[in-house]
């Protein structure tokens, strides 16, 4: 096995270097990958500027990446899912496997969870890298590695629908164009959506979406006001959302949310840029619009995969 | 208003008659309907050659006809939803509003429930029909009376996809491709299904099938074996179903849904022809595979129709 | 029948008159009620000083009362629940029964309801009142008529604990122990929860809760600090709560309820006095912790009735 | 350490003997435990007279035993959640925590599970034996060893009412007065349920149930009429049952309870001697009654005892 494994350590914000580390030895049931694509996420930009994002705090050097595919280069003695030359996915979060969360379907929610490039665990942006064999899954062949490293970032569209309940039929309100806002577009189109109303203040990133198969788009600018945005959207879907997810994660953004939905429906708040916010809770709540958090996602990288919806949603139109 | 309401009534087994009926005055949260297109169903059938329809029996004439669409002649003093002139697909069934079914969101299991062609409840085959104006709904411009007529079975195929929690990603087992089973296909496909299995005796259905989006089918013969049946299942699948939807109402094909269907998974029963059946339910019961039934649908034909589902389905390909 | 119909008219904020009023008229659908016992809910109360509550506005005289029971006078044509005699509790909402809402399952949603002693629609505090036949509950033989009366407001505790999926088992945080808080409580116990905590920021209250069965007590100064409470909470419960419902609908109670519930749990809100709140949301979103509201109930005095879950609550200790 | 480790082993049918086996060496993850009371089920029962239960067969010297409680004489490496000298009580399950099963929370179905004498996996009915700490829980100091082993079977009542959603209020049907009928209706108490009705072929066992809080029974007999059944069951509830459960297993109890369950209700079956049965099937499922099978239970023993649900289901009254 060669021995160059080139890797990127980020060792304080701003000090990215590329250094030579140790190829991993793996355990029983782990697989040794040798690494073919990774993305950059948002995340890992905020390590490299900030050396932080929300509480995580990056305290030593750390290797970055966690949007990655790769080849299996050697398996652990117990692996029996996969086979050195596998083409794979990687899910970047292993949980501990022992406590209530894991047990009970939400393994996400683990405390103990190790997810690449959350200091302090090691990301995979490097030559090699190990990884538990049961979070990695062989891609289908027609299917490219660097669409599998996109598994990641499509997981979190699909868990956000999937905690907001989209289904067949809905009308769905997405607040925010950026990637995570256009993959939870397409998981909702992929989930059966009827309507989809995507809204941003870029222009540019309207284009995209209605090129992806948004049916509607409110480009929102600084100055408006809420309760006339409340009543576009209600226009433009002909009626109230079924299901709002907020893909901004501003305050006025979750306000929409809150506003808009239909009574009895769902807002689901993907991510948060500020720790506290005010909000019209009070009408949302006598409505019964239910708020729902997602915390990245579970059981959604082996199921895009298996099931093809990898295929199904980037090549949507 | 024309004073011709040439209706098709049945009178008795063989004895169905083109006769002229009084044109029925509205109530007010009724409407008139000039109707315009009406499907006929295998319980139409059903009715004409034996008189009965499983406990339903024909006991005086009754007009047919439950799969219809019309065209709104007059509407009551305190109908807001529809104007003289509107195009609308028929719910056929109205039920008693006041039972704690229909206060619960299943009101299609209301006692009291009035269906068209029901006995001793009269159909809407004829030239002039009164219904409560919540159960129709006006079609979107684009969406033909033919197609509006087919809202009613396309409710079934949905109901059945609901009631086993199709959703994206899932692989479905659809057992008997007749009428049924195709909108039940249908309805999978739209509700994300990424592979759907479909079954049939006639090669000539599974033709249908595929034209209309099978990823996968086997064609059954009369001297299957059963263990044989479900390992080709498995292997066609490349899994097991997580769901399996039994739209034929033998025994063999029931027997094939229990037994084929994941661990944990679901097995819906459409409709069966024999009361009594004889099941390997043990087994089924042992892996969790719950059984579920359907009784005709319940919020679906408004739903189909207002986000736009029939053309969805039904131009799925 | 008697003439005097006294009946508690408020004309404007601090100005209710005891009139006498019409008897009046019942539909097919309804009956004339001999009322008995009418408690007085904090909207009541709110009316009387404010001359309105929420977004509701006094402005023509209404008739006071809502949470209620009397004996059947009279019975519509069509009412076949009921005779004359009956001792009922009166559920006070009577949806419009052709709404999206009121085929689903949720008609307390239905935009149309008419909800007794909530401006324009008057309430029963007098001595004969007329109300849907189905939205009265027959009582058994060993239910008081104060206790028919108390069926209203513990609907407002059990819909609170449906909403947030209270179980057996569960550990369940209370905030507030004022008389929706109580109620709650009694609930939550009821269903099985294993072990409640409740907090307020009157002692005396508190004393009441311990004898109506709560586990754990938390007496809330005004200078509390809100980390200190947080983990206050999670030693008194030996860990964190499954669900936390507020019943107090202040700020402070409502951010302790989203720090303090487990990860993955549900957070009920009740009830809130200002439109407007400051949270620390990101937190509760990122740990997948559920907000949930609740607008009065649904489905639950025929519930509680005919369960005789009243009997079960009331005398739960 | 003590040496003695004297154990029962089943060799073949009726040929059971006490043995010294090897104390077993514990992994990181494990515990060795000095057992102390170790329940006999139908199983080892059945094990012990036919050498088979089900599809499990016996084909080499086994240890009998699985409803266990002992104490902590050792513990692993990495063991974090129990001490040397804690009392626990035993989940005799372990799961591979690798597969989908393990992942989505129905670890109980994961194939690849190790359950405590269930051929070919020895049983803990010894003086010592290992299993993964995470199974076992501490008992709190109120609960007895003989408390302890008995979470196992009180398990397998409270996922039989889980499965079935009983719920506060719930009029629940138990078919069975066994064992498992027993715990069954103790859990269904311990949930809220409001009416309970237990049948059985034997009177004294409906007399033990009458006693442990059974509202109504029925003593049925050899030549029972089935409609005759159904219409008693409705008239001592004063209506239909939302939950049937059956723990007899036979095709008498099962058909009762497809036939006496309300429309859209669920008839649990939590366990059955003959893996075939003749159904009036179609019935059941023209009313949307669902069927739902058992697999021992998953996330309860914890559950129970954390809750501390044993000293609130034993001592019910």
């Amino acid at each position: 096995m060669a021995q160059d494994n080139l890797t990127a350590v980020l060792h304080k914000p701003l000090d990215l270097r590329l250094e030579q580390t140790e190829i991993p030895q793996i355990n029983d049931d782990e697989v040794l990958l040798r690494m073919d694509c990774v993305g950059i996420c948002g995340s890992d930009v905020h390590y490299w500027q900030h050396g932080s994002c929300g509480h995580f705090v990056l305290k030593k050097p750390m290797i970055m990446g966690h949007e990655a595919s790769g080849v299996v280069a050697k398996i652990g003695s117990k692996v029996r899912n996969l086979q050195v030359g596998d083409r794979v996915a990687i899910e970047p979060g292993v949980p501990c496997r022992y406590c209530e969360f894991c047990k009970s379907g939400r393994y996400h929610l683990c405390p103990d969870i190790l997810f690449c490039a959350t200091p302090p665990v090691h990301g995979n942006l490097a030559r090699y890298y190990k990884h538990a064999a049961d979070f990695c899954y062989k891609l289908p062949d027609h299917v490219t590695m660097e669409e599998g490293a996109l598994l990641e970032p499509l997981s979190v569209g699909i868990h956000a629908c999937k905690r907001g309940g989209v289904g067949a039929g809905d009308v769905v309100l997405v607040l925010g164009a950026g990637p995570i806002g256009l993959v939870t577009m397409l998981a909702a189109k992929a989930m059966g959506a009827s309507k989809i109303l995507i809204t941003d203040i870029l222009e540019s990133r309207l284009e995209t979406a209605k090129k992806l198969g948004a049916h509607h788009t409110i480009h929102v600018t600084k100055d408006a006001n809420e309760a006339d945005l409340v009543k576009l959207v209600h226009e433009k879907l002909g009626g109230h959302p079924d299901v709002s997810i907020d893909a901004s994660g501003v305050q006025s953004t979750v306000r929409l949310a809150l506003l808009a939905t239909k009574s009895g429906g769902v807002a689901v708040l993907v991510g948060m840029g500020n720790p506290e916010l005010t909000l019209p809770l009070a009408g949302a709540m006598a409505r019964e619009v239910d708020i729902r958090g997602i915390f990245r996602y579970v059981n959604m990288l082996v199921w895009i995969n298996e099931m093809n919806l990898v295929s199904k949603i980037i090549y949507l139109d």
